[in-house]
């Protein structure tokens, strides 16, 4: 689907389009002002994204987010978010970034921390050491 | 306190360290294995962190992923996500990104989408007009 958005076979309401990426409006808006961040060239997930154009995308997301708060739209607050993989989320199997106005009291509980705890530093350790890159 | 473990003052289960990113484990994980990629210099926000640290960051966050789904963790997606401002659950006013591993069922709906719905292109059209770059 976002391929034919950037093919211009689709209709999209774009806010920015350069040689690698394009930025539009989600057709199921969170909140007025939702963007979607699209490399043009396709990549299903954050595996097959080259991180040259990840390195991209995060700081179009940036000015993005900083347009929308100087824009009349109302916005408390912005998250970010990629949804990489059906367990996360992802409905669109073409990778891309949210770019979401949000509004104090919307109730969307976006992100939602629910039964989550201090963990112990032993824990955490353990997990770190899983985490780390190969020496 | 993010400054804190970047100068080492106070204790964190650390992945990753470069010159101008840390990457450790949340204290509160919704998963095992969720991390947080975070500037060494200050930036309370998205508009006090440089494009430049932004352009980093996301890759950093693209090569977690991949550890993380390499390793023994449980994960059947990742969600990338930032919090910038209260209204959008930023509760640490360091600017970060987290990396969270997904596994299905796990029941937070994380990003959380209710109440939405299919936007008309006239509507589309119009915040796009609001959101372009000044020409």
């Amino acid at each position: 689907m976002f391929c034919a958005i950037v093919s211009g076979t689709a209709p999209a309401s774009v806010v920015h389009e350069d040689e690698q990426l394009i930025a539009f409006c989600d057709l199921m808006p969170i909140n007025p002002g939702h963007l979607l961040v699209v490399p043009k060239k396709h990549a299903a997930n954050l595996a097959e994204l080259p991180e040259e154009t990840g390195a991209l995308m995060f700081p179009l997301a940036q000015r993005l987010a900083a347009r929308i708060r100087r824009s009349p739209l109302p916005c408390d607050g912005i998250n970010l978010s990629v949804c990489d993989g059906r367990a996360a989320g992802q409905s669109v199997f073409h990778s891309h970034l949210h770019v979401v106005p949000r509004v104090a009291g919307d109730g969307l509980g976006f992100p939602l921390h629910v039964d989550v705890r201090v963990a112990t530093r032993s824990d955490l350790d353990q997990v770190a050491g899983l985490l780390r890159a190969e020496p």
